[in-house]
């Protein structure tokens, strides 16, 4: 695949089209948010912004997708010349990666011609759904391994090409240590790690050469398979064979790994049998269907296990495979002025927020502990007290004063007039900042099953406004 | 993303490595296979072949691929130098895209030196299990709809670009009708289709204006999209006045879209304000996380809906979003001779079926309805009565005398001395094939909820080969 600028829906350029015909240059402002959090956990880690970012500043047609579309016989010779010259005309502003963000919260903010921030839309929810979707899951994966490193390597299971390498860059900001996608290890500098497949053991005579020739070759770097046939009758005491020897050969012998059977047995009596024969430092990885449910039962038993490997789970998010991003018109630039949107629906759920935001994380004054987020409109100030509610629709709209506070802005500016070429934080840095935002969000918020609901709020400005249009459209509808 | 062939765990590349250093030139034979379907179905529609063997013709590493690998202190110059040299050295056989394919078959069959094919593992098996996920799923959807067209329009929610993209080709080869997505539409010529966004309708200043300049720029593909505000008291009346004024300039309405809402009191009352206004032409469609299960609630409910438009559910296979396919040697070639390999395993599901097979579809004479498969070593001559065992490994191995059939081999040659270059059909083919086998299968075995098993056979030889290599197995570990 070459230009993901095609990666659009039809409808997409149809609107685009029709705003080009209907001499429709008005400017809007779009929000990217979510409503709903997989596994029913509390919170997002934002991913995949880099890629969001590139692809809109490679966006371009090429002249075989110029006639393409000119074959359809649906758009204008004039809106088909707009797209050859097409020249990116927008402000984007956005959370960086690795921030841990919770519903309705605007994640990323476009502004621009509506004929080109409509045609951005399935490429940046399509980007920006997939990485945040599989870093989430690989916090939650993380949080219950307990600091033991976890690697990813579900490649093979992966829904596509991109689904792997892209889902193994989301892996590391979630948390993973290492990836066995070596073309996403290349791309995004990820450390690369594996040990060796059955295949390998089936292709000699028997394990114990097949374990001998691995140490020959890779003497230190011996991590061994040892359930092809029988992890602790055969595969565990041909392992300490050959570590044995490489000890001899003064060379430091790695680890092995168990795919199958029932791990916590196994790896209890693995230990015991590498730790008799005076092998204490070799560690036991553990793969096989694992997801952060099986982590915590397998450690709950007391299994020793050092490492895991996780593939299909992880790199499908399967017990959840779809974060259900958003891209919403929140206002209109008319004659100059801003007239602010809302999506209305019967369903209070689904109402949006209107006009421009800013969302800030509250910390009080000297605390690095976050106790809530409030979404705001952009251009207020939140220096002193403020009065807000929940943004939950499900809550009731109680106000609230805020007082005593460090408000953080969380969007800052990734494509602007001021910053007009975005300089991307590299992996470790966005790893790194998980970890660090992970560490500001109480305890109870991270937990994995029936989380604390972190506290979001609206300023009672946004608050109002939102009432305010949606009575202002009930009105109008009475009067038909 | 660049080159697929750095999309290979890395112990892909070790074990590879491990070959060449161990001057193992053997050539070996490895099966696709899989053991489950996704969504407690009876079958899966097989799908990716043609960007499998793209990947595999086009296989080679490009220098910084060659210097990353370097720079992982790994592995051999020797090695470096032969992947900078790499040429394909294989035989591929396979079963068509499109066919309906049962557990244990051998759905790709590539033969080679193990040091070539251990590095096609990863990247083969993530092509044909995505796309086989989602033909898979695209069969039970259309097959709910019933013959109404079904429209694929996940791109924003598929996992990653390539996702969105291939999981259309996909969805197409299992029997959607077109798809949103303009770079799959482009690529693989499958027609493109879509309506409007709800920020159309919000970008002017009420719904019946929005609908109206939408019917001026395309008065011959006016599908409107009618719940932005309110279904029937708002989105419908306002389009059947653009569908009379239309009508009135002597365009055809095309439709309207629902996608919020009970949908099926919904569409029921819409319809009777399209029929009440002259406009029974206009068609229904439907849309908003809808599956296979929705849709046949929906349908049984008498909904009046004509189309179907399906996202998340599809492109995801959100409720089964991992096809669990495998590789396995199947045999190695020592000194001339083939010596067939088992994967020994403690629970019979996870026995691997040795040596290189043909999988056949049986038909009685002159019937076009399959009543079974057969998988057999491949140097069988199956044109006499056969002695058969159930392949189900669960299924007790009573033998059965399988009289009076046709045939028909269901793997083909697509990359062989004799076939160098795999002509692929195209997809609009690639369909067609689907639609035929699939009405070849027993009713039974199509129903979604509970299918009736459909038979696969191993033929007595291929059943006693491997009792007889398990046995010889256990006979080795006793005498250790």
């Amino acid at each position: 695949m070459s230009n993901l600028s095609m990666l659009t829906d039809l409808y997409e350029f149809s609107m685009a089209n029709g705003y080009y015909e209907a001499a429709n240059d008005e400017v809007g402002s779009f929000d990217v948010f979510f409503r709903k959090v997989p596994d029913q956990g509390s919170f997002v880690i934002f991913a995949g912004l880099q890629q969001a970012v590139d692809a809109l500043e490679n966006f371009h047609f090429d002249q075989p997708d110029i006639d393409y579309l000119r074959g359809l016989h649906l758009y204008s010779e004039g809106f088909l010349d707009y797209l050859q010259h097409f020249k990116f005309d927008c402000e984007v502003w956005a959370i960086p990666e690795g921030t841990p963000v919770f519903p309705r919260e605007p994640l990323l903010t476009i502004k621009g011609p509506l004929l080109q921030t409509q045609l951005f839309e399935t490429l940046l929810l399509n980007i920006l759904n997939h990485q945040s979707l599989i870093a989430t899951k690989a916090r939650r994966i993380t949080y219950a391994a307990e600091g033991r490193p976890v690697m990813e390597f579900g490649a093979r299971r992966a829904q596509g090409p991109s689904s792997a390498t892209y889902g193994a860059r989301a892996a590391i900001i979630g948390g993973c240590t290492s990836t066995s996608n070596v073309q996403a290890a290349e791309l995004f500098g990820i450390p690369a790690a594996g040990t060796m497949a059955h295949s390998w053991i089936e292709a000699f005579p028997d394990e114990l050469t097949a374990f001998e020739k691995w140490g020959e070759i890779y003497p230190d770097n011996a991590a061994l398979l040892v359930d092809t046939y029988d992890v602790l009758s055969s595969g565990v005491p041909n392992a300490i064979k050959v570590f044995k020897e490489l000890q001899a050969a003064g060379h430091k012998p790695v680890g092995i790994r168990i795919d199958s059977g029932d791990i916590a047995q196994l790896a209890k009596a693995a230990r015991q049998q590498l730790d008799a024969a005076g092998l204490p430092e070799v560690k036991i990885t553990a793969s096989n269907s694992l997801d952060e449910t099986v982590i915590q039962a397998l450690l709950k038993e007391g299994a020793p296990i050092d490492n895991f490997g996780i593939g299909e789970k992880l790199i499908t998010s399967a017990s959840a495979p779809v974060l259900s991003g958003v891209y919403k018109l929140t206002a209109v630039q008319s004659q100059g002025q801003w007239v602010p949107k809302i999506k209305i629906s019967d369903s209070t759920e689904k109402l949006t927020l209107p006009s421009i935001k800013q969302v800030y994380r509250l910390y009080r004054p000297g605390s690095d502990q976050a106790f809530g987020d409030v979404i705001a409109l952009k251009d207020e100030v939140l220096t002193s007290d403020i009065t807000a509610v929940p943004a939950s629709p499900l809550a009731t709209k109680r106000q609230t004063v805020l007082k005593d506070f460090v408000a953080v802005p969380l969007q800052q500016p990734v494509l602007t007039q001021d910053h007009p070429d975005y300089v991307a934080p590299n992996l470790p840095e966005i790893q790194q900042r998980t970890q660090e935002k992970l560490a500001e969000l109480p305890a109870a918020t991270k937990r994995l099953v029936n989380p604390d609901e972190y506290r979001v709020y609206l300023t009672k400005s946004l608050a109002d406004l939102q009432t305010e249009l949606v009575q202002k459209y009930h009105e109008k509808e009475h009067v038909q």
